[in-house]
């Protein structure tokens, strides 16, 4: 089954105060940014290979990435691997006992299908599984 | 400049019940294991993509990694960029103001040259810079 590195999702208090770090000094390929509401969020995306960088800046107090700085400061918040059949692949992990959040992929921003993975099951890193929709 | 992620440095108390989920569960190409006594810890490879993922488990007390277990616990450690002119990057990023934990690359694990960024200036994120030495 095909995977890679998705994107590294880093929480931050101000994208811009970020980018000045990732794009500018190290130098990493500025794609944009875009709101995404129902999360509560801000994204700045950065290419690198086939992966990205995603720095997140909570749009308001009640974002999870607000709570996320609070509790825990500026960092990784998760790390996303894309997969080419995701329905398959929490079949095998539910199999095998993985603890997922939710019951099952749900629709995520930029057309993917996507699930959280609970930290209990993956040595303290909040991981997504997602897959493109087309 | 090339870049790409060169591996993602996860901190487990048990390389064996971190295995269970990377490479049992989430399928990742399992690419074997090392001891680098210099660093006080026993790494596993796997392979994602275009990168890896390193679990690192503490050798003894006095490891890096046991520090950090003790106070943050398991969880993402470190994540690598692979730069393909490291000094070049360096004296970049210095001008920039970046801090760097050691004044200049030294060599590391697996025939590369290495050097860390502080978290102070990645927003959180202890970021090492590495190039292949041939």
């Amino acid at each position: 089954m095909y995977m890679k590195i998705d994107h590294i999702g880093i929480a931050v208090e101000d994208l811009e105060a970020g980018l000045e770090f990732y794009r500018d000094a190290l130098g990493l390929e500025y794609k944009g940014q875009e709101e995404v509401e129902e999360q509560g969020v801000k994204v700045a995306f950065l290419k690198i290979g086939e992966s990205k960088i995603e720095l997140l800046e909570p749009l308001h107090e009640d974002s999870p990435i607000a709570k996320f700085l609070s509790k825990r400061g500026e960092g990784i918040h998760h790390i996303a691997y894309l997969v080419d059949n995701i329905d398959e692949k929490v079949s095998v992990m539910d199999a095998k006992g993985v603890r997922f959040i939710g019951d099952e992929p749900t629709e995520g921003a930029g057309n993917k299908k996507i699930i959280f993975i609970h930290p209990k099951s993956t040595k303290g890193v909040l991981t997504e599984l997602c897959q493109p929709k087309n």
